[in-house]
């Protein structure tokens, strides 16, 4: 993933693990970053003028998620600070990523890494070729146009 | 609630409500803030050394939850940024209080109230007199000192 | 609460304590409770016709949480089954309460009781009087018709 | 993963989804599967006698989550009632996997589709050959020995 790990970082969110992200040996609990994760790709869109819920209205078309995974490489701990940084991944036809690395600031070592793949769809959640105007988009983000 | 409006914010954390937080209608989900005020209490403890984890065995007491309550005062929706602040609260013999202000940043209107009522318990979980050390730190953060 | 541990049960859900239910200590994280409370409560309400993102179209009210509180009484475990069991509380002029209590199947302590204050609102989320149809279920659901 | 899905079923739940799990579209909120398929296997792995935090002590060794992954293959809405089964996926030598089929009790459509891949690690967090015993259960569970 050099390659993407070269793309510009679109936005970051600093927490702090707290008792609700750890399970109870103090080690991360595995489902704590999804919600993490679309709490900063939901903030970039919004800040780019891109509301999800104001998309089938403004544009006809919306977003959804088809697939997200996620690999835990190292422990993560109670009131360990951790940066997620939001990158563009993959831009394919109907479908683009999202990519994100957790990394630990004081040891800067990288924790997790994740992706969210989504999918643009008409009103009626048919799969729809990416339209232009997000295609700009994701690749301004992408730092390739 | 003006007496304790006047003590001084311990900590605050700002965050902006995303799909996680809210429901279909695009209002707070109504469990949303209790993990925020457990993130921000546990934090500022860390912060002043009082990791929660580590305080049966350095003092040979520790802390429990014993209640929780909030109140809905405005409607929070989807994007709205707030300001979570923790203040003292009142302090009795065994227990004491944080409570929490969450403040739209943008009216600076107050969404929320809420406390956690918090209880001082020895190993096997019997209710103990607030230990004099700790005593001390809560005159201090209620600024009764 | 005696008068309301009379009540009838108007519904239930056991579930199993688990990892993300629960903080290092083994013991219930203490915001765990409030999303079990609002799915036994909307599956109530779901399964007597009255979805709530229905209310405003067919009857031209809605409800909206104002308040809500839960004391633990008991440390509950990870891995501890626990009962939720939903009553009626009081029922007001404008607002209503339901209430729940948290039984471990194992020895039956109760090991949390909560509330959840509702209020009725036009479709602008300005408080209006509990509608007659309402009404007439919460003194049904309180065994007092 | 025609195979696995002919694998045994070895644990169930069926849970109705609520506001927390869905979205202000009133679709699935993406992150909402992962605690369910973790308190699925962790119930599964406890009524076997195998609970995680005892494996340290009790054997020498303990398994923590390496990977997830989820696909979501048709839109769940709030209300839908889903079963939640678990399969034994893919065994390594050191790594396995847990498969998990969402299914829509109401027209028996797949909606999402995950798995877990665990990995057994000495107390130190180093990986290690999945032990003899655990592999034995691990076959049982597949339906393969």
């Amino acid at each position: 993933m050099t390659a993407v790990d070269d793309r510009p970082v679109l936005h970051t969110h600093t927490i702090r693990l707290s008792y609700a992200d750890t399970d109870p040996a103090g080690i991360l609990y595995y489902a704590a970053w999804f919600p993490k994760m679309e709490a900063l790709q939901s903030e970039f869109l919004y800040l780019q003028g891109l509301r999800q819920d104001t998309l089938i209205e403004r544009f006809g078309w919306w977003t959804v998620s088809r697939a997200t995974q996620c690999d835990y490489l190292a422990a993560a701990r109670l009131f360990d600070e951790v940066r997620i940084e939001l990158r563009m991944g993959r831009i394919g036809t109907s479908s683009f990523r999202f990519v994100f690395r957790m990394v630990r600031i004081d040891d800067d070592v990288v924790v997790a890494r994740a992706q969210n793949t989504v999918v643009t769809v008409s009103p009626d959640q048919a799969s729809v070729p990416i339209p232009d105007d997000l295609h700009s988009h994701l690749l301004r983000w992408a730092g390739e146009e």
